[in-house]
């Protein structure tokens, strides 16, 4: 099957990005950690996830993340050997400590030991305590999804996020992540922040020059910020400013409905896994452990229906969704992950773009840690 | 306790009601569904459910809704006397066949079978599939969180609800409601649409006279309908227009990420429990059954962790909440469920204030089917 070429983040302007062919990319990743001590296994689950959000075009959460990574291991925040522990399991949940490693391998543990857990009880659900950023929340769920379970995926993180009715940062961009199979790719999958936008976002905003629409920010004044992404960036990072929960400000247009939804998986990652939750939950680079939360849960589709019906449901629904009256505006209905699947199979074909500057990032981490800067760079496919 | 007087929804004017003790209301709504052939246990706990959401400050889906209900039986969609049996359960989730009943009784007997299971197995899952309407989704969270769990209640209901870049309703307002269990009441209740609002607020906007803010309501050409509540409700109900998803409309303020939440409840609730989605889920009076889908999920809390040591935690992270710093233009922080609590405390002592037209409803269905009428009017207390 060819599919189009279609990319959810474009290159613009073309000439600032160099494409990158991903195995190269992610076995520089992998190298990157196994030289800072990390065992080869969890190196290639780390670069597993970071290079899969480059593929899906979640650049904010790829290997412009390894730097954050590096410095968290630097700064002793990051344990680089964690000793990971099942720490409870009955019937079909469990409980993980994460020892302070980064949270992919362990996550990725959970998502297997979930799947384990639904083959036996028809569900799975794993918490885990004590870890770090385990970049996208979709990889775990997307893992699932291809055994042919559901697979669910929450984490809580850093305070961005103002509660409702409040103008400091407090929640993390606490993000869900639902993946559902289906008989050919590409699975559903539903994979987002609880606040309006994640902060990579308005990241993305100021690194490109493009203006924040009002309703994304809230100031400690209680005012709306919009316009410079760069300075509303500034505000966030130094605490004068703060991301609204999805809905908005206040209740009118349901701010209180996202503010909910992240304090609920706040609790179901962090306060119930043991681990941290709001403001106690910390960066990646620190002098303390991250103390982030995550949780992961499966579902066995042949312990409620039989897997043909099911598929032949789910088939319905997306065909259905698909001939709905479009929106004038809209270029397109779209089905939850199918912008990212397009994209994946776009970029695994003519390579991933790298913004230069992140590229001479790279190459300055590869440089300071000793390893070879063996990037294969292709050349732009005109489409 | 002596809790303060508070009510989310005051009643304005105060003359264009009548306040109702809910003992007399509840065994009245009881008597209605006796004598329309239900057994008198589910009567009670439908009985149960109407009056609690009126007890709550949720009278949208209180005993206003009882005439739809009466109709549904008369009607035929409606299987007064359903023989409900749990078609599936491998470990630790299960599959109820709700044959066309109301959905409270069936709800209720899931959430008791969510807990077994979560007693067991540290969760439970239990879907629900050729159900009705149940009322308010937070009344079987509650229920699951009164005996110690974590509850966590979604539904799929009937089309209002515009899918992210479409123009008509298709999806339904796909409420998730999860109660987390305290020390001491109120529990945490999160109980919400995946909607911008219910159809029941605008229902009351119209009642009222308010006008309808820009954001909640898409025309069927694109536009963005505000203003006059009545002719609005009408567009909706006659198909020109569709409540928006949470996020609103188009993917800038994340209407992507409401819609995308709504389609996974009606995947939970309806295509995996083997009930209708979509547009198939049918309004309770119909010649056909309503087709609606139900999910039920309890945690059991020590499986994860001493329940002493959770209850700490969930107190230090409400009274962090609390002591954030407040936005200027709001009244209070509030914790999810604490509005309706306070209610609820307020009504239990004062009582129900039911609107006239909505007492002289309720008379009517009285005189009808023939039982006699004998609400408790009190005396409205000054507060």
């Amino acid at each position: 099957l060819i599919y189009e070429l279609y990319e959810r983040e474009r290159p613009v302007p073309p000439e600032d990005y160099l494409r990158v062919d991903h195995e190269s990319l992610k076995a520089w990743v992998r190298d990157v950690f196994i030289r800072l001590g990390c065992s080869i296994e969890d190196s290639s689950i780390i670069a597993d996830v970071l290079v899969s959000a480059d593929l899906m075009g979640i650049s904010s959460h790829g290997v412009q993340r390894v730097k954050r990574y590096v410095d968290g291991i630097k700064a002793g925040s990051v344990n680089p050997k964690p000793k990971v522990k099942v720490v409870r399991a009955s019937g079909a949940v469990a409980v993980i400590d994460g020892d302070s490693g980064l949270g992919h391998p362990t996550t990725s543990l959970a998502a297997d030991l979930a799947v384990e857990k639904a083959k036996d009880y028809g569900i799975g659900l794993v918490v885990i305590r004590d870890s770090h950023h385990f970049g996208i929340a979709g990889y775990y769920s997307l893992k699932i999804s291809d055994k042919g379970f559901i697979g669910l995926t929450i984490t809580n993180s850093t305070p961005l996020v103002a509660y409702t009715n409040t103008v400091v940062k407090y929640l993390g961009t606490n993000p869900i992540a639902v993946s559902v199979p289906r008989p050919q790719p590409p699975p559903i999958l539903f994979d987002a922040a609880t606040s309006v936008v994640p902060l990579g976002k308005i990241e993305i905003y100021s690194k490109i020059g493009k203006k924040i629409p009002k309703g994304w920010v809230v100031g400690i004044d209680g005012g709306l910020l919009e316009g410079d992404a760069t300075h509303i960036l500034k505000e966030v990072k130094e605490g004068r400013a703060a991301i609204l929960p999805l809905g908005g400000v206040g209740e009118l247009l349901g701010g209180h409905k996202g503010s909910g939804l992240a304090m609920l998986i706040d609790i179901f990652a962090g306060v119930l896994s043991g681990s941290g939750w709001g403001s106690h939950v910390r960066y990646t680079v620190s002098d303390k452990p991250g103390n982030v939360g995550h949780a992961v849960m499966a579902l066995r589709i042949d312990s409620f229906m039989g897997k043909e019906e099911f598929y032949g449901r789910i088939e319905n629904y997306v065909h259905e969704i698909k001939s709905l009256k479009k929106h004038p505006k809209a270029e397109r209905i779209w089905i939850p992950g199918e912008k990212a699947w397009l994209t994946k199979q776009t970029r695994l074909r003519i390579g991933i773009p790298i913004h230069k500057n992140v590229y001479e990032e790279l190459k300055k981490i590869s440089d300071e840690i000793g390893i070879p800067f063996a990037l294969k760079v292709l050349k732009e496919s005109a489409y």
